[in-house]
């Protein structure tokens, strides 16, 4: 065994050769820190928090890209070191604080700091994301996974499953019109690309012919068959979005 | 989708049709708690805390469990609804504090309380594991897998794998003479059954053949490469201790 569990790759692509038009991508799949950034000063309690990485979601994606035999690009560090969701080297890409997590690490960073995380992360991830995307060409539909936490300074969210568009809203809002009432599934909830979380989604924009950011809470992905019943509704979402609208797979 | 990710079972046996000899049991697996529990007052920043559940804990039994062609069991309840590795209906099992951990719903339990989630998780996992090493005989090995976190009350432990044994210290044993010095492997840390944490091994003693529970740096288990490189060691491990003493496979 290595002293670190990472061979410093920072992204890994699932399921290359998948044949479905859908791309995945897991911006926040991992709470792996690398050990030069010293768990960022975070607490053992919140070595695991949501506000480290989106718990689930990995698990989730896998079981969609499975289901839809689609390429699927994992991040494998934490969001915190550089969150791949976020400009390059914005302020928000290496927060201070989340919700009430405060992140000593990522105290005082310079301009240059977090420039030197981007590339680190940010960029080796986001080359790969667009050579996946390159591969497939403008008919590629790109879906994002995470996940959210029950409950935001201290209210509970009653949302399961949010649908969340940039400035194309055609994918989320063809999706809407395959749900039923039964799939718990709302439009831009519990937060929207107001709240600058559809970062990945504006970046290729002009690569693909859809895309949505998909946000599931993320008590319903604790076990195995609570990813799977997610799974088969997201899956059933997309498919029948595509055969209204664009083709997925 | 149901109102909850359960289905209200609260053991899963992966692979139980799995030639090993090997019995692989993971109580830790899940940080599931059912909703009549209230997330057991636990804050959103402890949710996914280690005291919740081992992470990293399900994702290297299920590799092991590939590579050994072994079942396993896996609890899909967290341990802070009653602990699975402890006593059924006692104290440890239902902790009120864990490490600098706060359980506000574990405060105050009755006996009557803490055998009500007795029957609810511990006797039907248990039951399960029971079944799946009646199924083997007497010359099953079990092997119980668990992670640790890098950090005890601010203190750093450099332990990275610790084979912990019961009375019967011979698969341990076995396996720590076929590790390498590179192998980082270390006999009873970070903590022994002296500690109370080899309750399943105690259980079963006198139906298998021998046991040893595996204890892994949560750090280590972070990605897939990570996890993969420990399911290489452990089955190593095991399988070279097959070789000296019992046959595992």
């Amino acid at each position: 065994m290595t002293e670190t569990a990472s061979d410093g790759r920072v992204v890994e692509i699932a399921n290359p050769r998948g044949r479905a038009r859908a791309v995945l991508v897991c911006e926040h799949a991992s709470p792996y820190i690398p050990p030069e950034y010293k768990s960022l000063g975070i607490s053992e309690t919140g070595r695991y928090a949501h506000a480290v990485w989106d718990p689930g979601a990995e698990w989730l994606a896998r079981a969609v890209s499975d289901r839809l035999d689609a390429p699927l690009a994992l991040s494998r560090v934490s969001r915190l070191v550089h969150d791949c969701n976020r400009p390059a080297g914005s302020t928000a890409a290496c927060p201070e604080k989340v919700e009430r997590i405060v992140v000593p690490g990522n105290r005082g960073l310079t301009e240059i700091d977090r420039q030197a995380r981007a590339n680190a992360v940010y960029h080796p991830f986001h080359q790969a994301v667009a050579g996946v995307l390159a591969e497939k060409g403008r008919s590629a539909a790109l879906v994002t996974v995470h996940s959210f936490s029950p409950t935001w300074h201290g209210k509970a969210r009653s949302c399961e499953i949010g649908l969340l568009h940039d400035a194309d809203d055609s994918l989320a809002r063809a999706m809407m019109a395959a749900a039923s009432l039964s799939d718990r599934v709302e439009l831009n909830q519990p937060y929207s690309a107001a709240d600058g979380v559809t970062h990945t989604l504006a970046r290729y924009s002009d690569r693909v012919q859809a895309s949505v950011m998909i946000e599931v809470r993320n008590d319903l992905l604790t076990d195995q068959q609570g990813v799977d019943g997610v799974a088969e509704t997201i899956t059933g979402l997309l498919l029948a979005a595509v055969n209204q609208e664009a083709t997925l797979q």
